[in-house]
């Protein structure tokens, strides 16, 4: 199979060298605007030529990497130039990239897809071999993609180790803003906080441990990739952010009133997260 | 060398490993008022004997490691059961503790440390090798610390690999503050947050990964430990606390007023902490 990744960061890196190592590809053709991350997909070997997007499209499988934003100006084009193949996104939001190709005359070669895995890098230096195994991946909208096509994507999920879930787009949205967005929003307001004291105690990371690097470690991510994703699920966002500054004003508020009573309550309710997280 | 140590549970047992290993100490015996906790580091070798507190004080060293309300209460009444032993605390806090024992005759027999160290778990089940090596230790008001005793417990913590930093107490408790505490706090908050919206949503955590479970990890720490130092931290977590809320609240303005170049400067002053946690 010939395929081409738009996006040769750290998803479509990895996604061209979990494709090789399952000799799903036979040739890979990368397509990216940034030209340091060109050269390095080609260096590193994540793809075998890189093209222009125009002259990259004669492949069986197109694979969308970008941002959510760049993805959501990108989709129609690309849809507008194919004719048969099958073009599937990796994103991180379903809703308003659904919309945007939703009357396509062509909208079944499409297969929307949000694997869930990531790291809090970027670039093709980011990829890594194995990202996918034993992850969730989320397909939206499926009865809207050709059979041909929705098999084709699904195999390859099979083939990469991952546990394919189906929901409808703003379900999905819903979702990753409780399981993903605001763990990140939490990790850059932690970094904030603590570079703010940063200013006045210079010691004050020379204690820093593992608790410490496990909160704030997604606070790295960047941002390129997540103004578009926390802008286009705002809603959703401010709804989890709301509640999550309603969570921290009780802890606040036990200090406050020195009720302990009440701090082993909200501690123990928190606990149960282990029946989730194991 | 004999050693006592008082609190079989995550860091005292994982001592008594490092200690034995170490072959710093070639008796080691257990104090713990949890029968379970007390028979379960008997079976898992960590202690050679378990034995009340009054009949456990003739060891070389005693080894304080109980929560840090438990610790206030324990440390006069050891410092007046002892006479020349060596006796050093591993908690949380280090101003109330050390204030406690100002004015005990023997206050120089006491060494105050925290060794930067743990995990959410907790019991003599959570004990387990090489947890040490490579972290930062602190001791605080060394100077109030026999030479002897001082040097005693900074070579058992250079035995363990261990970076030893000196500090007052009352910024030691600060730093701790930002490095530790807050990260506890959002992790609890977070998980409460994502447990009430649970509530509704069954499927919510079918596709948390690997970065909810690093921002959430923190919330199985255990309430008998973290209830008592965010109430005898109170004062500096409040700071930390009021100053993350408001730094939550800046993404929360940012969302609301779809200001994505202020996102973008939050996000991308929340990244320099890349220059501190590699």
């Amino acid at each position: 199979m010939k395929v081409t990744i738009i996006g040769t960061g750290l998803i479509g890196g990895s996604m061209a060298i979990a494709l090789k190592e399952m000799n799903l590809a036979q040739h890979i053709t990368g397509v990216d605007c940034n030209k340091v991350y060109a050269e390095k997909a080609i260096a590193l070997g994540l793809v075998d030529v890189i093209r222009p997007l125009e002259e990259a499209l004669d492949a069986d499988l197109i694979i969308l990497a970008v941002p959510v934003d760049v993805a959501e100006n990108m989709l129609p084009l690309i849809m507008n130039l194919i004719s048969n193949q099958v073009v599937m996104d990796v994103g991180s939001l379903k809703k308003s990239l659904l919309d945007v190709v939703a009357h396509e005359a062509n909208r079944g070669r499409f297969v929307a897809t949000h694997p869930m895995w990531g790291t809090e890098y970027s670039g093709p230096d980011a990829a890594v071999s194995g990202a996918f195994i034993g992850k969730a991946v989320v397909i939206c909208e499926k009865e809207q993609s050709d059979d041909d096509a929705l098999l084709l994507v699904e195999n390859i999920y099979r083939a990469f180790g991952m546990k394919i879930q189906y929901m409808n787009a703003i379900e999905h949205d819903l979702h990753v803003a409780y399981v993903s967005h605001i763990s990140h929003i939490t990790s850059f307001a932690l970094a904030n906080t603590v570079l703010e004291k940063e200013k006045e105690e210079d010691k004050i990371f020379s204690l820093a441990s593992g608790g410490f690097e496990s909160t704030v470690r997604l606070a790295k991510s960047n941002p390129d990739m997540w103004v578009p994703i926390f802008m286009q699920n705002r809603e959703n966002v401010l709804d989890v952010l709301n509640e999550h500054i309603s969570q921290l004003k009780k802890f606040k508020s036990c200090l406050e009133k020195e009720n302990n009573v009440y701090l082993e309550a909200l501690i123990k309710n928190a606990n149960s997260i282990s029946k989730i997280i194991k």
